[in-house]
């Protein structure tokens, strides 16, 4: 039998022992899980953003990982905690949209409110949900408790609407930027599967800041010159040769960008 | 047999090579190990904030875990090395308070001066005990050493006063800061099992700053407006909602707080 | 059978879904894999901090172990994937120096250029090469797959001169500042093997300052008090006390060191 895989996707940072905690509570409950993190470093409360990074990390784990996302801005409310069964995977994640970018490329996704306290810790706090529903209910999805028996199927799941850029006129579409990786580049939210810059002449506009040129590479442009590629997410990115694109642009996680296409 | 699982908590960071060296010492001995990363963002030296972090996650943790705590600014002088037994773990670390959190909950916990060197690497270097001392005996006891091995129980391990709050008259109690997270919550040594707020009319006061609302989670006070909450971790917090405290406030770790109650 | 240590060392940074995908990628093809972060800090596109750092910490590792070392400005160039056996493990790398440090000190050091896409992920992608070439080559070497399978053995790979100061006079060499630790520790390239500081009257000079004094550990020196001290990794680090030396000194990776030796 293969080990289970288990990752973790938060907004908690590192600094604290808030991840390592959750760690303790998974391997009490499922002792062989493999833990991976994703990243802990999601600007707090940034849904979209803790959106984008499982999204785009997802496809490369084993079937049966259970993925465990906690970007919760609304912790100790009303909000449900959900699992999501797609693609052959489990995403547990409290229910504001989190998963959403998952959701958007699984046809088949289905979600089920988790309402079964058996699968939590004994005494769950109203701020640390993390540690007290989110990481236990993985644990023992990993460790082969069926889905079913955590909650009903649901269809009012909340479905966000991150990653579609809007049509604005015959040649132009308005989108955003989904996300700044460390090396300063910029990745919007135009997805190469729609959109082939290759094949057009075309404006990305970010305010005042226009990029008309495509790159195959990072390093077929010369340094300081802005252009687009097709990022390994699939979305188109701007990038600099090394150098920070979006110190040069001067632009922030959620502004807008604006294509025109000839 | 379970797998053993063995934490690490320091003040190394994850930018340079020692976290990761320790871990190829602990592999090379124990391969079984589950590794699980406390945190290595304690700010370098202060012992306190060390036994803060380690003294949150312990309990949540399998039964047999070791735990390797090292905030060591005595590295390469005598300050001895030292296993403690409690709540049915392990913890390796220098003889210097940084245990004394975990220590003070559990009332049976037994201390071992780490003596023998046959389960230290070969060559023990004199600035990086991380990896030459603590992570080997660590590795050791998870393989199944008896800590009884490692050296004789002693009773003059050294105790910290981090954690209570003394009181300076009738109705007012002088506490600290013990910890500033990711979010800007205040972290203060009143613990909740023994000041229950929600009870009284009470005062936090941060220098000229004052706190006297308390809330039961984090979305039930208006942004801006400052709050005591009881944390995760049972002692109060001052929080804001959807916004850091700490910047608000402007307080350091180690500072005051003196608590006034009618 | 012993479980497969598998090493990674990048400049992606924590903060985005990069090392979780390639752990991804790893877990896919073996899910047996412990799986150890050296660092993923190291200045983006900084060969020689990535060399120095794995250099560091693979001697610490079981035999057998693969360590995975992506710091690669050229992705996406003609520049060759390349293994190196040494020291009974594995390293892989692109061929452009980061395995330098440690092809150094391992006189029987063998590479291979890696051109078998039967063990690349079936897309490969121009701009993530860590996640299309050297995790899944590094996940199938620790699966067994033997390195002869990977590509012909090779004698023109990358020799960078990273780790050797220049003798400049009879009682001078020119040295350089391979790394500043977290704690402001500044690491230069003078190793104790071959330089003693303990024996000579001595000289350090970073431009203006000058450091003449060695200690054997942290807290010998009095706080403010700049020492050399025979660090870890058996090189020489300018130190002070409870303090960064570092910004006492205003010097940064790269820059020039001056040994003068009476």
């Amino acid at each position: 039998m293969t080990k289970p895989t288990l990752t973790l996707t938060t907004d908690f940072g590192l600094s604290d022992h808030f991840v390592g905690t959750m760690k303790g509570v998974i391997l009490a409950i499922c002792p062989e899980a493999q833990i991976v993190d994703i990243s802990h470093d999601v600007t707090p409360f940034e849904i979209g953003e803790g959106a984008y990074l499982i999204a785009q990390a997802y496809r490369y784990f084993p079937k049966k990982t259970v993925h465990v996302v906690v970007v919760d801005p609304g912790v100790g409310t009303a909000r449900r905690p959900v699992v999501m069964e797609a693609a052959g995977q489990y995403f547990v994640a409290p229910d504001n949209g989190v998963l959403g970018m998952v959701q958007a490329r699984e046809e088949r996704a289905k979600f089920r409110a988790i309402t079964n306290p058996k699968y939590f810790l004994k005494e769950v706090s109203t701020t640390f949900h993390g540690r007290d529903i989110f990481a236990p209910v993985g644990a023992h999805l990993a460790a082969g408790v069926p889905a079913g028996r955590l909650g009903k199927l649901i269809e009012d799941f909340f479905k966000p609407g991150f990653d579609k850029p809007h049509r604005e006129g015959k040649r132009t579409w308005m989108g955003r930027i989904l996300r700044i990786d460390r090396f300063g580049n910029v990745i919007t939210n135009f997805h190469a599967d729609e959109f082939d810059l290759a094949l057009h002449r075309f404006q990305l506009a970010f305010g005042p800041v226009e990029v008309t040129a495509v790159a195959k590479n990072y390093a077929e442009h010369g340094s300081g010159e802005l252009f687009a590629i097709k990022g390994s997410s699939g979305y188109y990115e701007v990038s600099m040769s090394q150098g920070s694109a979006a110190k040069k642009i001067g632009c922030e996680v959620g502004a807008a960008v604006e294509l025109m296409v000839w």
